[in-house]
């Protein structure tokens, strides 16, 4: 098995029938100690961070398969924290489709002067690119396709997909009485051509709170699978 | 006559007749002792560049009104610096909304690793709203809506007039062997309304190359007018 790439979070490694291996590692990303989902650095390594993100985007994955949206996902192996997927090439050098339920992070900073903490969005839909000298910026349907990295088309489809898994993650949420902030999901081309989820899904990716509590991304198993 | 806004560039008076005075004023935005179009603070004071901008915003909105672009200009006397407008509101806390013809300034800073500086954009508009501690943002026809500063509709217009606007001010320097880069312009609503332009276009709305030579704002008098 050739390791093809080395990640923040997770290894990938080719398998002989043509498909990858992501390996869950115990690092997550975060500043001076801190774990922080928002961060591009590793912060820290912490024991049994592999395991429950692993658990929960199995969980997501499967669900979302069994709901008819396309994903990478093929299965799982728990014990060895690995997953298996088929071949996708992320858009570009990498986009994060990002879903808004509530105006809190990135929004709240660029639109501070016109919205409140917290208040309601109606599961809006952003596109950023991943560049971390940049500030991973928004970018709009158009300059998109000015720069060659998805066509309209394509656009409206990851628009869509945003927008439909995370009102299905949103409503699994609000089963166990917890609530989805915010979601960042990345999408890839396979090998059709096709647009489909990637990447994983676990606490990392969404921002929850139960009331007015948030909760931490590692306690999100624990509330969901058990 | 009353005084009813202090600005960085000009101040507001109020007319008998409903409409508005603006008093075009030699201060140019800049930092350290820079002109700087782009700053949000007043820099220092400029010997006739009150004048200058005030000639060229009277070519610029009489050549408009002209072509029938909706606009707040009645007259003006460059003798006094003072331009006649007739009332309009800004969008929210106000918004500007930028041409780009060519790959430079913010668009470079977000979205430099997929595209080279002074690359051709094809009349790219975006919005962006004035929110100095925020940086300026820009922000997508959904959120404008969201956030009840313009309407879908209102929006769409924007992005038309925008595109318009610019096209016949590219075409004119054009003429003189001017390239217009980008330009940024500011609309509001008239009292039945409507989406008209409002403030001034002089040379610290664009930026201005003649070849691979930028032209500084307070040249275009004198290179586009004579």
């Amino acid at each position: 098995m050739k390791k093809v790439y080395e990640g923040k979070t997770k290894d990938v490694y080719e398998l002989e029938n043509g498909n990858y291996e992501l390996k869950f590692k115990d690092t997550v990303t975060g500043k001076d100690g801190v774990f922080d989902p928002g961060e591009n650095q590793v912060g820290l390594t912490m024991d049994g961070a592999g395991d429950a993100n692993l658990k929960l985007t199995k969980f997501f994955f499967e669900l979302l398969n069994k709901r008819g949206i396309p994903t990478h996902y093929v299965n799982c192996d728990i014990e060895n924290k690995t997953m298996e997927v088929i071949a996708a090439k992320p858009f570009g050098k990498g986009l994060e489709a990002i879903c808004r339920y509530k105006a809190v992070g990135s929004y709240l900073r660029r639109y501070g002067l016109y919205i409140k903490e917290k208040t309601d969005l109606p599961g809006f839909v952003e596109i950023t690119i991943k560049d971390d000298k940049a500030g991973d910026p928004p970018i709009s349907p158009e300059s998109l396709e000015i720069l060659g990295i998805t066509s309209l088309e394509e656009t409206k489809m990851l628009y869509k997909l945003t927008k439909d898994i995370s009102d299905i993650i949103k409503e699994v949420l609000a089963e166990k009485d917890l609530e989805l902030y915010d979601i960042k999901l990345e999408f890839g081309r396979d090998k059709e051509g096709n647009v489909i989820l990637i990447d994983e899904i676990s606490g990392g990716n969404m921002r929850v709170y139960r009331g007015d509590e948030y909760i931490d991304p590692l306690r999100l198993p624990g509330l969901l699978l058990d």
